[in-house]
């Protein structure tokens, strides 16, 4: 790896460090703030896609919980980098922490295509999911790894 | 876009028809020569994920309908490339036709990354999925693009 390739790679952990402390703290501008205007995403939960960061800032904010906690554990993302574009992609548990303790949480996967512009990569493309059962076709939440 | 960048989209946009083609014709070695033997692939079906072109070979040949055909309609990729290193994300409609011509399918995500090594591009890691629904926690099939 390249001098270069290490700095990018640092940077695109060090962006998903603050992805999940934006989450824990339900801090939806800093959140958007690591996307792209033109992010395309495609959310664990339905439609099918977002295009366009106002589209998916309405999106976060219906889903951002009021009166629960975020649960956000990632595993250690696998990051490949090439000059301006750069990918990773990780499994994580994410879910709620109600005010009595009670958890609502499932590992699912992540993965991100990432441009830099003017020194700061930003989210051009995720894509969160929970995988079905192929036999009976129903949401497979509660997989560990 | 250089002139590199051109012969990479369309390296990438071949790879994808190749693939689809092979998916129609049930062909499991043309999808597989395909695929990194590293691949990490996150599919639309159980488990999380699968490592190694051994563990996601297993589960396409369990997969493959044997009396059905394949149903596969793919949106145009969005690609992107720099150096060894490209992308691609699309919708597309995924199952099975039965002998007596009726349709299983539905809309899914396909996001991927690709490396290029020794002139040829592979898949390194895919995620397909389909949404759940917010509120019931179930799988989504049939939703429109």
């Amino acid at each position: 790896m390249t001098e270069k390739q290490a700095r990018d790679h640092a940077a695109i952990t060090d962006l998903f460090a603050c992805w999940a402390d934006a989450n824990r703290s339900k801090d939806i501008d800093a959140i958007i703030a690591l996307y792209s205007p033109d992010i395309c995403a495609y959310d664990a939960v339905a439609p099918l896609q977002f295009k366009g960061i106002s589209d998916y800032r309405a999106h976060w904010e219906k889903c951002m919980p009021k009166d629960a906690d975020m649960i956000i554990e990632m595993q250690t993302p696998v990051i490949r980098v090439s000059g301006h574009l750069g990918v990773a992609h990780f499994l994580i548990r994410c879910g709620i922490r109600d005010n009595d303790g009670g958890e609502q949480a499932s590992w699912m996967r992540a993965s991100f295509h990432l441009e830099k512009h003017g020194g700061q990569w930003r989210i051009m493309h995720e894509h969160f999911s929970v995988p079905f059962d192929f036999d009976s076709g129903e949401a497979r939440f509660g997989l560990e790894p």
